[in-house]
């Protein structure tokens, strides 16, 4: 394998595909620092309002050389802009830094990333994509005035890809249909995912402005759909499609403080909500299919009898990325139209 | 990510299972070169016979600082240990040696590899699994007693997935199970898998000492079995499993020259062969769940309707490794019984 820019690019872009979605309303992006050729930091955005990818990757950049200095106090990221603007003199001035998203160069929950990185004078940038939001764009172009270095479209199609469900959610809406199965595709018998797994699916219904379900998964399975293994989560709001509009208010989702459940025979709602997330089986799958950006297929591994595609139509996919979550797979796939 | 020790040992253990199984009867291993701090090399042994992996990693940390030294041209494997032992200089002397495997210390169908990393007087080396093969073990010992820093165990629970089936293979055989499916598990439906992935097989049927088939399979989808994907691939010799010992010898797989075809109703040639391959589907993997060592699913990213698991059993799994071949998935799988 080639050490190169690509190699170091794809660390950023790994890291970030491992808070995708969970950023939101943020783009999910990584970053790494090279001081010289010694890589020191692999780093990734993880929530709205907190630090940014590279300025992370900086904080722990400049920790591993100084494990002990007062940065690692600090958690506030102005505090952290700060801090690495005028407590580090030279450091990174001998430092590549890569990026899957051009530095942004607004102030919004945070400072600008651009105009750090321009003060602490890094000798080179490399970005994979380039920032075509208005708000936050030109970043690279405030460093290339001031002499630095800066490399474009590194990686490009796989930056590309990380960034596809921010450039969804930002233009009209982002939506992903979320099945768990086993590695043979049955889809039935209770829980099948780990604790883990539930534990970010839950997580993934505290960001999404809505829960999209069918109405027979509502009626057989009674869910709650809430977020009671992660602390503080929100209640997504929820729509049931269903032709027949009457449900018996005692399964629990009806019962869940503070949402909305909404019961419709049409998806216009899908279109109204910036991320939307489907729970469903094999046949929702296929009648949705033309409205779904991502599946996201939670493969437990064991082969079992059960509930599988039955449908005579062939569906398609490109695998986007795949992760482990414990001892399941976590797969992000796109369906080929 | 935390960049310490355990990542570059778990780069040099990702590049090996790119070569698992391929390297037989030899380990698969990986390695990876630091000078100072900075990652100058990846690499893995490929192939039983040509260069180790710490050799070639040795070699390209070299030509990532020189590459137009005459060592680029240079490819028998005892002329690389002499132009490393002789015309590097003190180059080594700053670095530190990754190593999914200790460092043979023997002179087999390549030179010691400790005799090599001792005479460069490297900085430090990493291992992460022991070898105690009588013939190569002692390695890391010659390099402590000259004083060469050793560290050992490193990510050893993954170095240990990495070297099981030379294990297996060394002790007595090692058995895979290859079976070929869509995303929900259907097996059925001709072609499976994309060219790369039948290249990959037929590599695969290259290096195995017996391909076991079940007798169904033979009748059903008369298949040829070889190898001719591959250049000079060797044809390997077939057992098909049978009750029934009467089969029409019309079918391509009689016809391959070169070849013994068994027909027993028992599975000891299993155990008379060091390194077995079986070909099929769900009923024959049950069937033989007790004698496999790995199930290697080849995974192609579409959902249709298909022949699928029916048995009323549990099959459960432990995700060894996966990685991908253009759009397939290859996934390693133990059974955890």
């Amino acid at each position: 394998m080639v050490v190169d820019d690509n190699f170091y690019m794809s660390l950023a872009i790994s890291e970030a595909w491992k808070y995708q979605l969970l950023t939101y309303p943020n783009p999910a992006v990584g970053a790494v620092v090279l001081k010289n050729d010694e890589l020191l930091s692999i780093q990734a955005h993880k929530c709205a309002g907190e630090a940014h990818a590279e300025v992370l990757a900086l904080k722990e950049a400049y920790l591993k050389k100084y494990p002990n200095d007062l940065l690692s106090k600090i958690v506030d990221v102005f505090e952290i802009h700060d801090y690495l603007e005028f407590n580090t003199k030279d450091f990174f001035e001998d430092c590549t830094i890569y990026v899957s998203l051009e530095p942004c160069n607004h102030l919004g929950k945070t400072p600008s990333c651009a105009k750090l990185l321009e003060k602490l004078k890094i000798k080179r940038l490399v970005i994979s994509c380039k920032d075509d939001n208005k708000k936050a764009s030109g970043g690279s172009k405030i460093l290339k005035d001031k002499g630095i270095e800066v490399k474009y479209s590194c990686m490009e199609k796989e930056g590309k890809s990380l960034l596809y469900p921010f450039l969804q959610w930002s233009k009209k809406s982002f939506v992903f249909f979320k099945m768990a199965q086993t590695l043979n595709g049955a889809i039935n018998g209770g829980k099948i995912s780990g604790k883990q797994t539930l534990k970010y699916i839950h997580s993934l219904r505290n960001k999404i402005d809505l829960l999209c379900i069918g109405g027979n998964t509502v009626r057989q399975d009674k869910p709650v759909l809430d977020t009671r293994y992660i602390k503080d989560g929100i209640n997504p709001d929820i729509l049931i499609y269903s032709k027949q509009k009457s449900f018996d208010k005692s399964i629990a989702l009806f019962n869940v403080l503070n949402r909305n459940v909404y019961i419709n025979d049409n998806l216009d709602k899908l279109d109204n909500s910036n991320f939307v997330m489907i729970e469903g089986g094999y046949n929702l799958l296929e009648v949705l299919k033309n409205k779904i950006d991502y599946v996201i297929l939670l493969i437990t591994p064991e082969m079992k009898y059960g509930l599988n595609y039955i449908s005579k139509m062939k569906l398609n996919f490109e695998i986007i990325y795949e992760h482990y979550i414990e001892d399941d797979k976590i797969v992000y796939l796109k369906i080929i139209k």
